[in-house]
């Protein structure tokens, strides 16, 4: 098995918070671990919308399908440090790589206080048209976003 | 069908807030309305661990389980308005019965800004003993924190 | 609390199978309860896409959004009896009120070997134009679909 | 990136059928690609219950707790092909590393009719103490069971 060496909040610059609910738990009392993908998600979409002006869920020329994601799982999230909001978390995302058509990005879950990443992992993405599904290049400003946050 | 008198955030003094996902949405672009119902679970689960001080995914004595939900679909919820934390909504809880072993809570979904309902709706649970399972009395704490928010 | 008489088998002519999966449980090891409108969703769809032929993810002009659904539930569903599928159930569908644009379906899934359900509910579908989101007469072959399973 | 050949469906002998669901869909009219890891999820406790008798759910006194995944994505998954119980696929499961207290297992899915994986994927659990989260050598019956199943 490879080593990933944990994740640190100093290797990344772009946080989202993240809600935990109740109904992400499983029997074992800790977030599924389908949902970190969820979550990773989740913070790949806010940085798209938000800090990227992509209107995703509306009528962007462009779109993202997902070609390969991947996670490891460091330590478990579960509810506790339960607050007014519930339990919120920290999602941490970079650029790894940026190719004409295609990103991986950097991931990683941060539990509040904490420096080492709960879990971690890439995610990528391919940008098609969103009429055609064929790979499109990364329209000019997207990139331009995505590139403030390469390592 | 019966009428349902849009409920209005004025009906409602304990609020928590829902951060919307785009793994929420369905085909429709809008929150499946399935959603619905996990949006009231978290508003419920806040209110019952935060406020009422349940240690619901800990180890206390006594759990709820549902009996019985329902839920009125007045408007669409969907990613406009998306901002740093994408998009937050807010769920309102109150008690509307208060039973030795029961609770039906009155419960709504707003968009910010909106003070018609997006959605609304109500929820019975029992209060079970966590190892058998067996309706057993609500604890007087837990009690007593439903009861500030009785209409 | 109204009393609701657990529904029966010999109430319903339509079944389709439902599959429980291990994410569907939560920390209390059964079915959240949430995940049993995702059933009644996923019985209703199999009804209108398999029985009635609407082609509901594809480019049927018309599309139903929920106006008002409900759930009781009358005993957990989890995975004992699991085989070589996993743990299967059964969601039965009828008709209970069909209007000009809208339906009423009346639910319930049973457990395998059960004649009891284990949840019943209702939920109301408002027939809109998949363009303009507005309320459209129930097509004529749906309508006579949904007619051969009223009541 | 490194290639992927797509694999195949002879390279696997334990196949599960996976129901999906109209909630698993998204905005753009697909499987949503976080229900993957579902679908592999229920395949890997399918194995683990059915085949080689972990009562996960109930009592078993050793558990499984994800360490690592992955997942490539060939081509969409949707409802074409809906029939009498929905849009049935089929997960692919294989060991391809069996360790004393952890093991990684091969995934595919395939939709019906198909030779070529929509998708493929890792997933490495380690098994741990059910009450004290520790790692724990597999089972003798369970490392039976998984050594069936190795390449």
């Amino acid at each position: 098995m490879p080593k990933h060496p944990i994740e640190q909040r100093s290797a990344f610059r772009y946080f989202t918070p993240i809600q935990v609910r109740w109904g992400d738990l499983d029997p074992f009392n800790h977030v599924n671990n389908v949902l970190y993908y969820r979550y990773f998600e989740l913070a790949i979409v806010t940085f798209l919308v938000h800090e990227a002006g992509l209107d995703l869920a509306g009528s962007s020329p462009v779109v993202s399908f997902a070609a390969e994601s991947h996670c490891v799982f460091n330590k478990a999230i579960d509810l506790s440090g339960f607050g007014p909001q519930g339990v919120m978390i920290d999602g941490a995302v970079r650029v790894d790589r940026l190719g004409s058509s295609s990103v991986t990005w950097g991931l990683a879950l941060f539990r509040q206080g904490e420096e080492d990443a709960a879990a971690q992992g890439s995610w990528t993405h391919v940008f098609v048209n969103r009429q055609t599904s064929r790979p499109t290049p990364i329209p000019d400003d997207l990139r331009a976003a995505m590139a403030r946050y390469t390592a």
